[in-house]
C-alpha cells in the first residue's frame, strides 16, 4: 500500500542510486520517461537533481509546468523501464501503449505511475543556466510516498524473493538492489 | 588489475548509482570523503555531477585545485566508506589513519584510492552559482579506470561470491549491487 514518507526521509528513496521514471503533465498532455541520472541534492528542504535531455517531450512538459514526479520502478518493471525509455511520448501515448495505471499526485499535476516502489513529487527550482548548458534540473521534493511492502520504518526492507528497486547499467541491462550490509566504524 | 576504461564508457562506472569516495589534493594536502550524491551528467565529453558540502575540507581542496577523483568502493570497503564519511580531514589524515594505499592519477593531482572497483579523474566545469547555492559541482571526466576482475568488456561482471559495488541507504547501511537483469522490449 502506498504510504506517505516524511520529507526529512525522502532522500532515502533515491540515496542508493536506483533508476527512475520521470512523469510529467501539462495542459492535458502527459508523458513518462526512464531516467537513471537522478540523485538527491539536499535534505531540508529536500531537493533532487535530474538530467532531462533537451530534445525530449518530457523536457517540454517539465519546462511548461514546472513540475514532475520521480517514480522508482521495481524488478517487475525492468521491461517497462526499458520500454518507456525507448520511445518518445511525441509519437505514442506510453500510458495507453503499456496499460499503465496511474494515480493523481497530491501537489503536482504529473501522475504517479502504478506498481512502483516509491514516488517523489517535485517542483522545479529555477536554475535556467544549467538546464540550457547541461540539461540539468534541480527540484524541491514536496511530497514523497513508498509502497509499505518494500519501504517502512524509515528504510528499504526488501524480502529475499520479492521485488526490489533496480539500477541501470546500460541498454537493457539492470542490477537488482542486492544484499543489505551494515558497516561498522573502526 | 587496474585498466583504462574508454571515456565513452566511463558513465557505466556510475550509471547504476553506487556510492563513491571523492579524493582531492592541493598544495601538498589531500583528503578523501564519502559521497553518495554523484551521478553521470553527459556522455561526450563525459561529465558528472557531485554534491560537495560547503563546510568540508574536500570542498576547499576541490575549489583550490579544480580537480578531484571519484573512486567506487567495494563491499570489502563498506566499513572504510562509513569511516571516511564520519571524520573530517581537517582533524585527521585519513590516508594515514586508515592505512590507505593510493596510486597517482594520470591527469589530476588527486590520488586514486587503492582497492576500489573503479576510478574517474575529474576536472571541475566552472558553474560557481550552483556550487554556492546548492553545493553542486559539475566536472568533466578526463580519465577512467576499473579493476578488470570486476569490470571488463564494457560492463560490470561481478562474481556470485566476490566483491561488488555498494549503494548507500543511510548511516552505516548499504546495499551490495545485486542480481543482473536483462530486460526485454515488449
Amino acid at each position: 500500500m502506498r504510504r506517505a514518507v516524511s520529507l526529512a526521509h525522502s532522500y532515502r528513496l533515491l540515496n542508493h542510486g536506483p533508476t527512475t521514471l520521470i512523469a510529467s503533465s501539462h495542459a492535458g498532455r502527459r508523458n513518462v520517461m526512464a531516467a537513471a541520472w537522478v540523485m538527491p541534492l539536499d535534505f531540508d528542504p529536500p531537493k533532487l537533481a535530474a538530467v532531462i535531455a533537451a530534445d525530449t517531450w518530457t523536457r517540454e512538459l517539465v519546462e511548461a509546468s514546472g513540475e514532475f514526479t520521480v517514480c522508482v520502478p521495481t524488478t517487475a518493471q525492468a521491461d517497462l523501464t526499458l520500454a518507456v525509455g525507448s520511445l518518445s511520448g511525441r509519437d505514442v501515448d506510453k500510458f495507453a501503449r503499456f496499460h499503465l495505471d496511474v494515480e493523481p499526485a497530491a501537489f503536482v499535476s504529473a501522475p504517479l505511475v502504478g506498481g512502483c516502489a516509491a514516488w517523489l513529487e517535485c517542483r522545479v527550482v529555477p536554475e535556467a543556466g544549467i538546464a540550457e548548458r547541461h540539461d540539468l534540473f534541480l527540484a524541491e521534493v514536496v511530497a514523497a510516498w513508498a509502497d509499505d511492502a518494500l519501504y517502512r520504518d524509515g528504510e528499504w526492507r526488501f524480502a529475499a524473493d520479492g521485488p526490489r528497486t533496480i539500477h541501470h547499467l546500460k541498454g537493457g541491462l539492470f542490477f537488482a538492489t542486492g544484499e543489505r550490509i551494515r558497516a561498522s566504524k573502526p
